[in-house]
């Protein structure tokens, strides 16, 4: 009887698998910042100059010398020279000596001589062109001084680091408008079985229509990898080895989608095997749905046999594919996995020992979210469409009762 | 002295905002389903066909008749006659009548007159050609049935969804390959400031290259719209009032991002207010940081002028910008907010009456996420470049003690 001869549990599969591969992307690129959103920084990122370039006012207010405002309160005010204002843009025309006050905006250069800035509120401008300052000011208030937020030669963005707006803001403000990225990996997506027709053509009896390839794509583009389809294999042995082979050559990482059953399992696996070392590493995973998956790593490069089931591939490609495509593609640490809190509506059994992810709908009340389990038969890939995330059972627990607070791995980004 | 005249609410402020909003994009496009990722339906799905088109086999075995298995155990089995192998991807060549069995792998189609399929593991295939049943399955057990996962006619996906990897999967599944979907809404982004240079520019003294513009941007391109930059204006409101009225004729939706000064937030008030009515909603927002947003409709579309300050900007772009940008482009449903439970790691003190969201850094330990406070002034852009999330201290609350487990706004996806 075809069966997996030991069920690894799916963290130790991720580590063995994830272990196994040393190689990333060492391709690197330049191009422009702002087309640089979601790529991977190559190297540290260093800073060429001061941010802010010049001591700036924080503040709408007036410059001036903070010893001057000593001991002003609101009955007895310090008097002031006004000296003008502080343009936006340029330096300003005029020093600040002793007694001396000029009204600057936020983001405006602090004049010379000028060490603070009192807030517009605190002060009054009488009509004798004197500033009356009802509250003193420290030393440095209300300025940023130059290179307060960075200096020359300091590391601003560190290599392996998938860029946000954020950063992208950043380095635009010290004029860094190139920067190095690594190369986008490449993940081949194979698909193999007698069965499977693009989706475009009509079924015969017995035909189904290729989901996997489509539905794995599109999960790993966002992730920041490239999908490349080789299309559909029959189930020949040697005509997916030789497509694998290509696959292998051509790009950095390769999914093999083939059939449910087991026959097509053993032959996907034999096939994998034959690819170079260390070839398949974990056959059969302790979980569900996504037991039959195939984790292996050949020339260097990760391959993994997904499951045919799409609820399963979905799960797979989540847990395992995602984090192996942002590894490949440079990263140096992974994003944090975000759960949503919600009070679960039903009982939920499940078999210990084993990790179960549960498809659940998300719904919104008054005391907050409820996830409402959905109960499937395998092979509906509408039960997907309809579940808004994944509960997931550790393989510590046989199930989760009504009413507990859980916490949802969620499918809606 | 010029001041915010009255402050409103985070909460309220966003309904308000939103609910002056009635158009949304009502031009839709069909696009290859393939490419229609994070694309939102113009209108419902509807199913052409049958899910699965026939009778298939949800495991591997036999299929057979399920009341001729009746009694069947391990010490008393049922015997049956095979009849051979149900190809993958066609029809089986047989038909199953009392006392017959066919070999069918997983996704097999069932032969005419069987109507359960015995698993594998409870069978044994004898030498005589004869097939050994172990135990008895019920009546559709292991079959999943024509149309059970979808009916022509049913409706798949509602108008207004967000197309993910499952939805294009499900659409894939049954041969839809074109969709029709809502054009992606177009966000004019203006800067305006005297201060104000490219970053390819090199700044003089009192310049500041534009930060805002590219951060905006790129927050909002992966939300589904496409930023369309109108450059940078220096504080003439004519020049202003002009670019802006463009921008409104061939946008959707604009952002004004001027300075942090009270002068060029009024003078950017006055602009907007000009454009069209109802004009400016809400001038000031209860929130650090953000207080100087400037929300306003204008001949139906949203106008925003987001505050100068770089974590500012972005705050107000997470919690104002993005939920708009997806209203305007159709989502019926706006995706929740996902959060990171995590240890707060310093007390943390905040104006009652107020929303504060502090930037925080995440660091993962053996008990879990810590949130450690960044302290910051206002500013400065790297103080989000080093910020993993946002803690949010409601208005009803004066502080967090260290300590306590907070939910973090995580910035990074």
């Amino acid at each position: 009887m075809p069966e997996f001869i030991r069920l690894i549990q799916p963290d130790q599969a991720f580590k063995i698998w994830m272990g196994a591969v040393q190689n990333v992307i060492s391709d690197i690129e330049e191009i422009e910042t702002i087309h640089a959103l979601y790529r991977v920084t190559a190297n540290p990122v260093i800073s060429n100059d001061f941010l802010p370039a010049f001591d700036r006012a924080n503040v709408d207010g007036f410059a001036v010398r903070a010893m001057d405002t000593h001991g002003a309160s609101e009955s007895l005010p310090a008097y002031f020279k006004g000296k003008g204002e502080v343009p936006m843009g340029s330096a300003p025309v005029f020093n600040i000596k002793e007694g001396e006050a000029g009204l600057i905006h936020t983001g405006g250069m602090i004049p010379a001589g000028a060490d603070a800035v009192v807030m517009l509120e605190y002060t009054q401008s009488l009509q004798n062109g004197e500033i009356e300052v009802m509250k003193p000011v420290a030393a440095g208030e209300n300025v940023l001084f130059k290179g307060e937020d960075v200096k020359p030669g300091e590391e601003i963005i560190e290599a392996g680091v998938r860029l946000r707006p954020e950063e992208i803001g950043g380095l635009l403000a010290l004029g860094i408008t190139n920067i190095m990225v690594k190369r986008i990996p490449r993940v081949g997506i194979l698909s193999s079985g007698d069965e499977i027709i693009p989706p475009g053509e009509t079924p015969k009896p017995g035909q189904v229509r290729d989901i996997n390839s489509y539905t794995l794509g599109t999960i790993i583009e966002p992730t920041g990898g490239t999908p490349v389809y080789y299309g559909i294999l029959p189930d020949v042995p040697d005509l997916l080895e030789k497509k694998l082979a290509e696959a292998l050559d051509c790009t950095d990482m390769v999914l093999v989608t083939a059939g449910s059953s087991a026959s097509s399992r053993d032959f996907t696996t034999n096939v994998i095997a034959k690819m170079g070392k260390p070839g398949v590493l974990v056959h059969g995973i302790n979980i569900k749905p996504g037991k039959p998956t195939i984790l292996a790593v050949c020339q260097g490069k990760p391959v993994i046999g997904m499951p045919g089931n799409p609820v399963s591939a979905v799960v797979i490609a989540k847990l395992f594919v995602q984090p192996m495509v942002k590894k490949i593609g440079g990263l140096s640490t992974f994003p944090h996995q975000l759960t949503l809190k919600a009070r679960l509506t039903a009982n939920i059994s499940s078999q210990a020992g084993r990790d179960d992810y549960i498809p659940v709908r998300i719904i919104a009340s008054d005391e907050g979210y409820l996830a409402e389990p959905i109960f499937y038969k395998s092979n509906l890939i509408f039960t997907l469409a309809s579940a808004d995330g994944l509960l997931h059972i550790p393989a510590n627990a046989n199930g989760i009762a009504a009413d507990e607070f859980v916490d949802i791995l969620f499918l809606r980004d």
